[in-house]
């Protein structure tokens, strides 16, 4: 039984959903589906692929995530970012707008899904924790930026392509002189309106004195306002014979399922791509996940959440749809707008579905320039620069890993900026245990306390050496310590101990056991006794495994206090 | 003054040169060179390379090595390790026996050179330090085993080709049947001949009194020996009319320096080769003269010891040789020879040119069959399985640091081998430190001491837990902190206090830092204190650069001891 609910923990709370659920959920899901028709043909859009894969990316899916998924408000779906991703993948494969594009970006939502389904099965939620916050950061706020400015194209009208800066620069100045005027007032427009909607329309109602739940509600439906305006706009002016780009003839009706055509999995570019979408996607999710349970002391399953992201991604392939995501705004209205449960998904996806069946047909006039200005003014919320100003006066290193991260993601696009940042954070943390912190304790007066020597007036012996190593050993930093152990006995001539204090040591591998060897062979040829205090538990049991406590010249002590009351003791020569 | 001895260190040691040393040193040289003239031709055999190349390589490189090297003993030149990976690199881009391949071999020698210099330049020593003990030491096995069966077919007298094992044994297997009698026979012999020598001689020569030092040095000319046996009854009985492959006609005098000619020098595929070689052959090269360094007391510059090997390639390079590093075998005899200083190695330089300027005509005869031997006996050496079972009774991630670097090596080649060997043991280390020790700690009763409550009798209150957590706390591993600890709340409902004992987290990154403010975010609102004991300076230093000890709703305490007293008697209800 326990297991069924860890795989379905729709048993969980369904078996005691109540009617006050239900009121919660539906009014959620209304909220949501409002918010996510112009989201998902603008993130479609921002995907290059036809607008109604948005739709199709928006209803599967959320019923997959109904019945998976562990947190009770997290709405999934296709998301600024991970679209981003899925045209930098399939655009290096596939010429936009043909076939081919839409097949590969099909197959992408279904490799990355199952990648997460095994990730899930196996348990792995771990890796997502190689995303560092600083890399998380940098990476959401540098796509945010080229996303916006990637939109610019369809604000002027003008053809311009590239997953970098400098070609998204590039391009779109040389198509400036060809930019459509009409495109761009409504673009211009689209833009202040929806701005307007988000910073100053909650003031101006809450002046005349409209509830605060109905305001929520307006603000949030901005995006449908613009859309259907500026389609009946653009229908009534007939604005696509005056190069004005719209949307076109949509199929109507509701994706049918196809569970072949996936010739395209086994391409290699597709499946490295589809592993970072995944990841990032996961990660993206889960934070938010994690975000809105903390609120309401709801725990989300991070291995499940795996499972859940994976059969959703699956939904969506085989409806039609390309890769989705548990997304951070659309996620924000259903907590807010007071979801209980994560029916309120699978009732935004019947609201999706009826839309995608009804609406359809009069979406053809809706220009792209009003879609571009909605992913504008979605992602511009994403970027964040505080960041690096928090890095810089917290860590140097997290620092690095946030520019580093921002730069190359501008510079060479989402897939290099993604993988440089986990590469600098695991190099720089490895670089920086690599040269520990390496102290000379002495005993301070009247306690028996050992502290760093250069911080603290302490007592020391011409004749004993007391180190405290301030991390692990490790392959990477065992041979710091010998050369450090070996630069001291240099230059000390009188030094007849050295004493290891082991307090932060948590492990000891055998590379720095092999070091640990050599160094006391050394000790012993010249005459210097080493011993060990302090040593954790796991840490000495390691040890008893290997021959090295048999070899060792000195004596491993309780504590550092022992160690050189005993050492002077038998030397009778120095006074505590 | 400093700078120049550091980057010439024969300032240092020239400037007091005895005569005494040079006794020494002449007598290791003439050991040096008599062991060094098969071993120079069988490995540019090996490398797939004309044999006088092995020759160039055994001269100015030395010279080099003499004046920026900082080991007095290591003796630099072609290794069996650096060949095998020379053959795979330029194999991959050149068709054997072509110009274009020795041109290559040539040009990975001067990249490998430039990298090493700027390294050195760089004071990047370290890298090296990533490689761990136990990747290197798979690594160092099961290449041995590589190159061993690679020169079955000198031994058969047969064609066979192959990066690695499986390759290798399909392509003997196939060429089996064509094995050439007499060449299998001069072969056999002069492999009995060598073990015989390695093995067996020295006894033999000290039961017939034969003074000690005479029989050192006739077991190191065993062979030299074999070549010039096995060179004159090939000569006599015009062997090479029979089928027997010779090294043939080379010409004869000393290489010409050569300045150009290396327009193979960007190419992506002879960079990367070229970095992996410098690495193994820098970290091979570290580690003898670490060891040799550690038996006299004299100590190595591992940043110079870049700088010397960087300028040994580049001499290699431009006299015509392929890429060389710091031997194991010839190392250790030059040191057992009697060795004083480089000097050795400059007068062992003179004697290879000498006998490359005299003695190159004579080899027209040689049997390739010949050095195929002296390969395999060389190898066989190298072959240590001991590793493996070092490492399993000791920690299993090690064991599989070591087994997945000989199988990836054995089964896909060299490069291959080491990079997973590299990746392995990043990624072991890094799963181990995500998931750390968290031990819930307990006062033992009538002292100071908090300990872990599983393995010591403590005693603990209910409102009170207080975790140590035996790790830095740093991207990888925050969120697990944080699971963890909501675990535990969720588990405790009188829990009123948790004290985070820090005494073994020596850094905590800005994502771990996030952690700890939603961890006190989340217990603020659970009405539970968070508290920190034993925080080490330099992470207290970082703290107060954040906001996080404004925010945290408890106090940092000096000991754990203080943080319970101080809990305790606010709350009156607790007694110690």
């Amino acid at each position: 039984m326990q297991s069924k609910v860890r795989l379905l923990p729709i048993l969980d709370w369904g078996s005691s959903y109540k009617r006050d659920d239900l009121t919660g959920d539906l009014l959620a899901a209304l909220i949501v589906t409002i918010m996510l028709i112009p989201q998902s043909l603008a993130y479609a859009l921002l995907a290059g692929l036809p607008p109604q894969m948005g739709l199709y990316a928006s209803i599967l899916p959320l019923v997959a995530y109904t019945l998976f998924g562990t947190s009770r408000t997290l709405s999934v779906g296709p998301v600024a970012v991970v679209s981003l991703m899925t045209a930098t993948a399939v655009g290096s494969i596939a010429e936009a707008g043909s076939v081919h594009y839409i097949e590969a970006a099909i197959s992408l939502a279904l490799i990355s899904g199952l990648f997460l389904l095994l990730l899930g099965l196996l348990r792995f939620g771990f890796l997502a924790n190689f995303l560092s916050h600083p890399v998380v950061a940098g990476f959401i706020t540098a796509s945010g930026l080229l996303i916006a400015v990637s939109q610019l194209k369809h604000l002027a009208g003008i053809q311009a392509h590239g997953d970098n800066l400098p070609e998204l620069a590039h391009s779109l100045w040389q198509g400036v002189s060809n930019a459509n005027f009409i495109t761009l007032s409504i673009g211009m427009l689209g833009l202040l309106f929806l701005i307007f909607v988000r910073s100053k329309l909650a003031g101006v109602l809450r002046y005349f004195g409209i509830s605060e739940s109905l305001t929520g509600m307006l603000c949030k439906a901005g995006p449908i306002v613009i859309v259907i305006l500026s389609t009946l706009v653009a229908w009534y002016f007939q604005l696509d014979e005056k190069g004005v780009a719209v949307i076109g003839d949509i199929p109507a009706g509701l994706p049918s399922l196809q569970f072949s055509g996936f010739e395209n999995i086994f391409s290699e570019e597709l499946f490295s791509a589809a592993i970072l979408i995944s990841i990032i996607g996961y990660v993206e999710s889960v934070s938010v996940g994690k975000t809105l349970g903390a609120k309401r002391r709801q725990r989300i399953d991070p291995d499940q959440e795996l499972v859940a992201l994976g059969a959703s991604n699956v939904a969506s392939a085989v409806s039609g749809g390309f890769p989705v995501t548990g997304g951070f705004s659309r996620s924000v209205v259903n907590f807010d707008a007071g979801a209980v449960t994560p029916a309120a998904g699978f009732f935004t996806a019947i609201g999706i579905a009826v839309a995608t069946l009804l609406f359809t047909p009069w979406l053809a006039y809706l220009p792209k320039a009003t879609l571009g200005a909605t992913i504008i003014v979605a992602v511009i919320a994403l970027v964040d620069f505080s960041i690096i100003k928090k890095t810089w006066s917290y860590s140097k290193t997290d620092f690095i890993a946030v520019m580093s991260t921002i730069i190359i993601t501008l510079v060479y696009g989402v897939e290099l900026g993604v993988l440089s940042g986990v590469v600098a954070s695991i190099a720089l943390h490895l670089y920086k245990t690599s040269r520990p912190h390496i102290a000379e304790v002495g005993l301070i007066e009247g306690t028996e306390h050992f502290r760093n020597i250069q911080r603290h007036p302490a007592v020391t012996s011409p004749h004993i050496v007391s180190l405290r190593v301030d991390e692990s050993l490790y392959f990477a930093n065992a041979s710091f310590l010998e050369d450090e152990i070996y630069k001291i006995i240099s230059e000390r001539c009188e030094l007849e101990h050295v004493v290891l204090m082991c307090s932060a040591i948590n492990e000891i591998d055998i590379s720095a056991l092999e070091v640990l060897e050599a160094i006391n062979e050394r000790l012993s040829e010249a005459g210097i006794h080493l011993h060990l205090s302090e040593v954790k538990g796991p840490v000495m049991d390691a040890l008893q495994r290997s021959d090295f406590l048999r070899h060792l010249n000195g004596q491993v002590f309780l504590t550092q206090y022992q160690a050189v009351k005993a050492i002077v003791s038998e030397e009778q020569e120095y006074e505590i």
